[in-house]
């Protein structure tokens, strides 16, 4: 039993894919595992209806929040992604396979006890406020990446 | 003498080229090295006449099979790419500096005993049969992934 | 205390702040730091007016040379970038909401005694000669990026 952490940086459905597939991995082998979402990534914690925030003082990190997708099935792939049809098609394969989806991934992380964390500096940037954000997860900013990295064994950007 | 993993997430020509460089360098410094290699990195490991597999099961596996890239050098530039121009002139620039290519790098790793590693899972998705990818390389999901990470001391997902 | 290192592969502003934010962190908690800029990262380390090269040879290299980014203010967006207002945008809620730019996080890191290295091959292949790049940086290639990582408790690729 050892410990993970994973900054989630990219907002792209396959590397997201990556990302918790590794994790989920990780945590069935009982390791603990810390995932820090940062910039586009916190668009893979963001509810699907996020409504409209409070967070936004301006009209730029309206537009920020506006533009960044919301919730895992909306992100885009970084390759051959076609508007969304290259998403739609890969996620026909998945099921296929019986490959899990990123909110199926996501669902896991927090059955299995995985650490999602909120990268707050992000937040702020992009003006997602916490009302925008699924239940269930913690907010915080480099120090603690740090700290929880320095107990890692294995850190991986993504 | 140490462990060192990485994981080819991308099939950018350039990261591709980072990978590599880093990979036969600890090779060289006598590293244990695993590279493992999913989604689009599986393209570096695909023959370049690989012939009509039997593995896509459906059309849109067929699908991402004829868009992956066959082959190291047929890989894109992340950057300044050109539709392929720009990788054949940095390729000529390589040449003039004595840079080796992806194939080059790749024909070195296995000289050196590297081990590579097909991510079956992304196998899986994209519709790539094993008779697709070059010989000398092993096939494993992400808990053989997992237990090189936890022996290695520096770990990168490219 | 202890060491991390970071490969800054990519020139995307915002992955570009991500690096120096986590690496101005951990010199903050008085953490040994080395950045290793290859490739497209090497951008952050040009003079703004970083003049006419004698490193080029080939009109090849002028070419690259001269597509690359001169100075961390000119690197676009990996999203939204929309030929530079994304950034201009996400800068100005960065001052809104006290966050730094890159030009301050290099800044900073230099003042924190960051070591800064750039990565020869990509110059030779870049066509990027010494004088185009800012002072007080340190020059080399993958066997020195290899041991400062070997004795580094977190080491990134970012």
């Amino acid at each position: 039993m050892s410990k993970k952490t994973i900054i989630v940086f990219s907002g792209d459905y396959d590397r997201m894919m990556a990302a918790f597939i590794i994790a989920n991995g990780a945590a069935a082998m009982d390791d603990e595992v810390t995932m820090f979402f940062t910039f586009w990534g916190l668009a893979a914690l963001r509810k699907e209806n996020p409504g409209i925030s409070d967070k936004p003082k301006s009209g730029l990190q309206k537009m920020f929040a506006g533009m960044l997708p919301k919730g895992p099935e909306k992100l885009s792939l970084s390759k051959f992604n076609f508007a969304g049809a290259g998403r739609s098609m890969m996620k026909k394969v998945m099921r296929a396979e019986n490959v899990m989806t990123v909110s199926e991934l996501l669902a896991t992380a927090q059955e299995q006890g995985i650490k999602l964390i909120a990268c707050t500096m992000s937040m702020d940037v992009l003006g997602i406020g916490k009302e925008q954000l699924i239940d269930g997860i913690e907010y915080a900013g480099v120090a603690t990446y740090l700290a929880e990295a320095d107990e890692g064994n294995v850190n991986l950007f993504i």
